[in-house]
């Protein structure tokens, strides 16, 4: 792995090169996934999370306590409210640049959850994970490392917990223990950017039972480490931008996600840090996807490109000033606007916590994320409807470049006469590629099952809704005694 | 007037005695509003405005630069971001104790937005509103005074604008000039709390143009000063409290809202704090409702209530565990919490105005009180569905106590069978009093048309949704250049 | 009870007079309901549906098989897909006469599903309930009755079936059989129009276990049957008409629920059409909920009064053709007549059972019956947002009256000077009638709740909805085998 | 052109083969559509409309006035309202057996509103477009083709009349008139099934006004005729069927729609139905577009097929039983259900027209194709929430088949342990396949875009809501006179 600290965009590519990862893409091993045209646009989205560094600064980056240091806001650990509100600024802003998932949050998510969490396991048990654990941020910190965090199990048959799945490695468990560390065994679903990231953190996925401690593991592996293999996810139209970059809508950048085969991979001791405390893991759980939760305030940055994109077709097809293309344009902001909205005032709401570093509040997180999964769909629909139907039945850029055709293709595409026929051609198919194209698998998908489906939601507005007091109110009102 | 400070809710009621204001009430002047029953309830909620001083100090006061002195937080202006926030948890607070409309934002929004729009005026006019503002705080601060703003006008035919009216009353107006004031005629609509406050500050209620000079006036007068009437509102099932509390579902609180006309009334020079500057009426407009629209967190705090009351109404049915009730008790924690997060958004990302005090998001304030104008009616139907039909069969209170028919009643209307049927009648009779009551004119129709119907946060919304830069990002990541 | 033969809304009202029911209402003994204030409106209601067999006759009345001459539609069982269809225009007609429920289609659909079931019972069986029922409509069609429905339970507590309750009336049942009859205990809540009725026909609410029995009774009762008392239920708003006709919205026309008490009444042999058949009250519980689901085509009638009076308000206002506006009446119509249009899918796809009758499609009428639960609240949101904030903040009529103020009020309500100041008054009081007052719970809460409350046409869907079928159909496609 | 009559689908494919059409895909000339592999699913579907005419006779045919044999539906024009509810109840069996768009409503919906039409218009010309259209009827039906109608034009600038376009090609218009016919130049977008048809029937897109008579052109021309051009359109993941046939979820069956560019073909004047008649315009499109509004209840074929789906995904991850999963079964069944209905209302009210056919009811059209402009997306949505995040992070088939890997991947992609996990493969295909894929072009965006936009649902809605009849109906229950 790149010993020297990453420094720019191009040192983050660079560093991906040459790791002999086992990755494979549709049914084939792929030599360097760097140069692999399918899986650059993730790179480079995950990318932009370095240029910002120095682009804006103040948004990026964070004084690590530990360098002394500016550091990547993605590996830094809230020790105020205003760094998890800053997280949200730094999503909203990466979102609009890229239109697709940079992949980063996760990480950042797992190193805020775990610190506070460890702190209070070692409290209990005596544990020495929380120092462990500031050692590796440390490292991270000094090499500005991309950190991938792995929690969503495989997970089998969903009627049964860990412990009674027909197959044991439906959930990833500890297969052998030595007296330097650990050998894991399982598979993670859905890893985000797990490829383009330089560790991967893997944590258990629910509550666990006292029975089932194998399950209860937090650690950290480098993404080379001996036993893991990677199988990446189809993407609708993700072969698309082999074609063209035009036809893509979006070429540069995309998400990706990956499953994550661990074949008895091994942790060291230092890198440990749970192990076996299952009464942390519901803990460990709540308090990542709260942080993860409210970190689809992302989905705001993407929902402004599609806003702006849903007006450019507008503006280009002539009637961006109908009274009913202006009102949902407005509907399409008002929607996009309650995401960040409910994502910032859990961030703003943040608690401290006994560890010293700061969690965002619960509830609001859950509601935000619970917000994401209905208006995501709402706004792509709204899209849809201002991009007109040609949105689906556009002939390709290769028939726009072709001789014969393509003179008449550009003059009956071609709608205001003083648009360019192709900007047209590329706005349609760039909002193609949010609302049922590549990047549609991040935008809307994942808005539903990333950091958790809808019902997961609901469980934990449940559990945090307090109507013990809500009953009191209504009693005193109503005269109940 | 009275004189000396206002230090409990008990010297509050005593200062609305004994006015001699000209109130209007389904045909009768009424002798003494504090004594009429039907108006007393709006007068307690007011009330709890003052309680809180020494009940929650923290919350609902603040330390005044003027007085030195803890004042109440409805008569601040807010200096930091933190002030804004705290005035949405004040009003969630509030609307939890009362379930209905408090009265008592209007006034505070409107001093938060007089204080920079003055001061703006002065800089550019070198007039001497903003000094005159300061000092009308203060004595209002002295005495503790509830202020009522008053902007909406009756507006005769909406499609005319003021200067174009037939009747030019239709807007308050400069009836009469002299060297020691201005005398104005007019009527404003829908004055929430008038009757309960001690001072009306009036505002102009739109974008005035340059030939509208008359109408663009702001300034204060005493609630009982010459040449103005109230006339009160009805409201649904305004007359219930007069045949028993518990027929009433909330006996104790509920809003107000008057006609309050202008005869030629009278206002002295120092009490005038925008004299026919057409040109800063939008600004006026604009930041006086950004404040006031996401000022409906309030209703957070009334559905708090309603949550509360429906969860009752299923546990006393048996059913609170059925996954069906669960889960509308989460969407409607859902949605109510939307309200709450957006508004508190809009506080948090408060911005510096030139005077030196903070304004809210004026983009996110609009986003909240749109959401406020949807989200109240489902949770209403959630409400509803969860009381069951009985909400709108039941017998009175009066058949339940009657010797014959009393018995039968109590028999055949027990559910659960450890829950006294009293009980339920009053948790039933509660939801009514919030979906279709009393109160319900607050929680619904206030929240659809108060601070501007929804199509008033269209306008802004539009205005501020920026799309030439959203735009932007949608041109660079299609290619376009 | 009256013998002649009703011929006109006159009769009907005259057959109600005089009949010495017990009928409570808030904690008085009724003497004469007929000239009660707050009854009349409910009467009205109900008398409607005799004029419409003289103005409309093709619409209002069927050919009957039993009498050979025609008959109120509401009595007639209907033995073609186009009488279904028929029932649904005319309930769709009298909402929009009336604006409230007119309280006689549970009789009607209560006839329909006995009558086939009571045949399907009788060839299991061999018993004589389906010959009887036919001699009890004969002789009521002879009459012309108003035939109220009896089914909904007051349950007790709902997490337990009748034979569990503490207190066996929770559910009504035999209390005692003799060889020519059988005596009844127990409640019916929510009685649509019971008082406005002469025969009463009692039914089981639910699915009943074997042992269970005693509860499985269907059978005919005249409203002043011995043992019988009636509560009459609390409406929002239902003394305002006592203040003046204008204040009510609609004075004429309301709705009429009770609860009704039956202590040991008696049915005699002849006319009881199910006595202990537990097996089959599913079957009747199903049908009859089918019907009546449907029959909730008549909110699309009010709906249509509600439209027309906040397209009314808008155009009083100045501003009916906004685009808002307009694109409001639109989604408000478009709303509106998926309720109509569902509903009457339902009963077009009306099948042949093995009695001869018609039933409607049970699937498509819960889909109906479901989207009112929805409509009617959004329906009502848009007619207050078209209405403006003045529906809850409005004067009283008596103050527009008044010597002093009347005049004042009169000029600063006027919107557009050529429309009187009252019909505007009017038009907003018809909008609170249906949004907030009386006819608010026909509208909105019994659409939520009559005919089974949301979830339990949700249990109907599913059990219709035949996912194995579907199922197939994506195995195919799939390519699974 | 084929001269034998068409008799089944093997014949229609036939028939397909060696017109020498000028096709264009992806820049290449298509030598054969018939083989080429991104066009054939498209055949295929449109294949099955044939095949149903042994296997469903009863549905799939009707007796033809003009040949005295059953015709395929589609070629019949209905008579009354029956005909036209089995043309509906047809659509949905084909939605469901091909969870497509199977192409052939257009030409059925074109033919059916012309007949009435130019019925009309010889009444008042003398013209003889009628006895023109019912000869080529009975030739159509002789031979069985199928007939494309088409109507949309590329339209241009959109703020611009076709009149006022600086390219006057951008609405399809009469270039030359000779003795014989006229000849034509323009281009249709959006052409369903275009490639599939043997005729197509071209007809203006608007109301044209009295100067735009050379627009105001309705005729026939076969498919192969000289100076057409076709560009067949892209579509999502519209090159994932020559991947494999599970990565495509439904390989089998796609829509199809091509831009058709007209280069002066020529129409003969046997085969003009209408010539300049440019008052007929409107009456035309409303029409049609009545018809072709209702004729989307294919959608709730296609439904369908999405729920099984779900309910398969749900029941191999072993949570079919889970409460919200039901839910949201029955939810997803309800929405879908009132796409049908209110469809099938629309055609069930049908009335006459002059000419002896039938029309459906044109609001109730509107209220339905406005629906599944709604529906089908939260469909999708609620699908995707079944299916689980796995739809859009799943390795490829050609993974699962790897030697290495595809052990592996069996292993941790299975679920329960007694579905073969290519089983879960396969149904998480075709819901990617109807919610994002090549089928979501049909089942989404058609769906808002296909015979016409919301907004022009909106406008015909608006001029057939009847606003003065409900009006009426609220100014008599206000009491205004």
């Amino acid at each position: 792995m790149q010993k020297a600290r990453i420094k720019s965009s191009e040192d983050y590519i660079q560093s991906l090169r040459g790791r002999n990862l086992k990755v494979y893409l549709m049914g084939q091993l792929v030599e360097e996934p760097v140069d692999h045209p399918m899986m650059r646009p993730s790179i480079n989205a995950m990318a932009l999370t370095y240029e910002l560094e120095t682009e804006k600064p103040e948004l990026a980056t964070a004084l690590s306590p530990y360098t002394g240091e500016p550091v990547n806001r993605f590996l830094h650990v809230a020790m105020q409210a205003e760094d998890v509100v800053q997280q949200n600024q730094l999503q909203r802003c990466l979102g609009q640049l890229t239109g697709t998932c940079f992949q980063r949050c996760v990480g950042m998510d797992a190193l805020n959850s775990l610190y506070s969490v460890t702190y209070e396991i070692d409290q209990k048990y005596g544990t020495p994970y929380h120092t462990r654990l500031k050692g590796f941020i440390r490292e991270i910190q000094l090499h500005n490392y991309v950190i991938g965090g792995a929690m969503t199990d495989v997970k089998g048959d969903r009627s049964q917990p860990p412990s009674a799945q027909a197959d044991p490695d439906m959930y990833l468990h500890i297969s052998k223990r030595t007296p330097d560390g650990v050998y894991i065994r399982g598979a993670k679903a859905h890893q985000t950017g797990a490829i383009n990231s330089h560790w991967l953190v893997v944590m258990p996925t629910l509550r666990l039972q006292p029975n089932e401690a194998d399950f209860a593991i937090v650690g950290a592996l480098p993404v080379d480490a001996a036993g893991i293999t990677y199988v990446v996810g189809r993407q609708s139209c993700d072969t698309r931008g082999l074609e063209s970059e035009m036809e893509a809508g979006n070429a540069r950048f995309s998400g990706q996600e990956a499953l994550v085969i661990f074949e008895d991979a091994f942790i060291p001791n230092e890198l440990i840090f749970m192990n076996g405390e299952t009464d942390f893991t519901a803990m460990l759980v709540e308090r990542f996807t709260a942080f993860h939760r409210r970190s689809y305030v992302c989905k705001a940055g993407v929902g402004d490109v599609l806003i702006g994109a849903a007006a450019l077709a507008a503006e280009y097809h002539g009637v961006e000033n109908s009274s009913h293309i202006r009102d949902k344009l407005v509907e399409m902001t008002y929607l996009n606007e309650t995401i960040y909205a409910t994502g910032m005032a859990s961030s703003y709401q943040s608690h401290l916590t006994a560890s010293g570093a700061y969690l965002c509040d619960q509830l609001l997180a859950n509601v935000c994320k619970q917000q994401v999964t209905r208006v995501t769909y709402e706004m792509a629909r709204l899209a849809q409807d201002l991009a007109g139907g040609l949105l689906v039945t556009m002939p390709s850029q290769a028939d726009h470049q072709q001789q014969q055709i393509g003179p008449l293709v550009d003059k009956y595409l071609r709608a205001r006469q003083d648009v360019p026929t192709e900007n047209r051609m590329r706005i349609l198919r760039l909002i193609e590629n949010l609302t049922l194209g590549r990047n549609a698998v991040g935008y809307l998908t994942e808005s539903l099952h990333g950091a958790g489906s809808p019902q997961a939601q609901r469980i934990q507005i449940q559990r945090q809704m307090d109507l013990g007091a809500k009953k009191s109110l209504a009693k005193n009102l109503s005269g109940i005694r």
